[in-house]
């Protein structure tokens, strides 16, 4: 298995905290240690890291640590390798473009059948892993249906929530999705997320003895989300997806709730 | 204008002095400084770095003169904006999926009047730059020839040499073009290359006091080719293209070679 994190503000934020905390996850304080990548979005460009070491003893990974990048959108994965070897192509988040957009997608589960299930078409995996499989089907799918980007964006989460459902039938899929714009986040069976807006406080990471006071570091009318597979905090409250429950978060703010109850 | 810096190698093989000589252009011996790129071609997957800060000023560019990180083929950039805006997603190298192959594109020159000459289709550019915009028409050219790669690749360079020759005739042209297999260099007006083989020896950077002796770098067999805009070194013979060649690399040597005399 593998775990997510991802983050969507309304204002360029600096990712490092959350990123910090992630990686004590890839092989200190977890197992996710066969590599892991992350995506920066800013404006319509991303910037992007990844390394096939274990992202708590990467020298990447560290580097990352100190630099002040700020972004409006973050993909991040920490992979535990299980369908696909341990190479670099195997490593999320994968991105792939549609529409002039970079969309950027990583995935914590594990489909069976999925090969002879989902075809593929305009995009295929440079690696072997079923979540690039089902990144380039899914992005497929959208373009099948939507050849130019439609009007009405609503239009399109729905459609994607309707595809998940059909791959969340293969087996375990929590997802976070995005165009640049917005960041889908979907739940198969574990994705939390939480909200810092004003009045900002002190944060505390769980995996490591380290804590940023929020308040020195955001304006008042700053709304940032993080998500993970599982809390990096310990003195927030975040919030479970409900299994099946897909959200669409814009600038910190979910702007689509698209719930299987 | 911006310069261009690739490397093809028979063994996975260390960028930094190249890419340390490149980056001082970008803003301290030379004016390239909006922005920089350089994918690493490692397997099948691609470690990619870019940022939009000058390459000679550049954390992210200090730390890679820093890291060893050993590929067989490389492709690099540093831009000076001339045509779109200095925006991230107008940064080289450009980076997209054909075949399941990742196909990565660095330009150097200024094309005009190519917008509504070559019309796009599969591919459509992120940013606003007539580099994005050949590369994308490229690689919609190559898949309409070709929906499945070719058995034999020369097919598919002879291809790419009749295409070069179309773009050609907009404006100025260089660039490297990489599947991950071969590195395909493109002489428009200027680009230049050295191999380097057993016996190894000193190499002077022209931009920078700094000396590698590669004799100690490398084992007999290794066949290094490095290609740039400009000569990276004093103390080595570089070959200029002859402007309208195109040439084919693959393991540090010559496996193709189109010319236009």
């Amino acid at each position: 298995m593998c775990q997510l994190m991802g983050m969507s503000a309304n204002v360029p934020t600096d990712a490092r905290f959350s990123f910090t905390g992630l990686v004590e996850r890839a092989g200190r304080t977890d197992i996710h240690k066969d590599g892991w990548g992350l995506l920066f979005y800013i404006g319509k460009g991303v910037q992007e890291f990844r390394d096939l070491k274990a992202g708590s003893e990467c020298d990447v990974a560290n580097f990352l640590k100190q630099q002040c990048i700020k972004s409006n959108i973050v993909v991040s994965h920490i992979r535990q390798a299980n369908v696909g070897a341990l190479t670099l192509e195997n490593t999320h988040p994968f991105r792939r473009e549609l529409w002039g957009q970079n969309w950027g997608f990583a995935h914590n589960g594990q489909l069976e059948g999925i090969h002879d299930k989902l075809p593929l078409g305009r995009y295929l995996p440079v690696g072997t892993t079923d979540s690039e499989h089902i990144f380039c089907w899914l992005l497929d799918q959208i373009h099948q249906a939507f050849p130019h980007p439609p009007s009405d964006p609503q239009t399109l989460y729905a459609f994607i929530y309707e595809k998940r459902q059909y791959l969340h039938d293969f087996g375990v899929c929590n997802f976070l999705l995005s165009d640049g714009d917005v960041l889908i986040a979907h739940c198969s069976n574990k994705l939390q997320w939480v909200t810092r807006r004003a009045p900002f406080g002190p944060a505390l990471l769980k995996d490591l003895d380290f804590s940023v006071d929020f308040s020195a570091e955001t304006t008042p009318n700053d709304v940032v989300t993080v998500l993970a597979t599982e809390p990096l905090t310990t003195n927030e409250i975040w919030t479970k997806m409900t299994p099946g429950d897909m959200l669409v978060f814009k600038a910190g703010e979910i702007i689509g709730e698209f719930v299987s109850r």
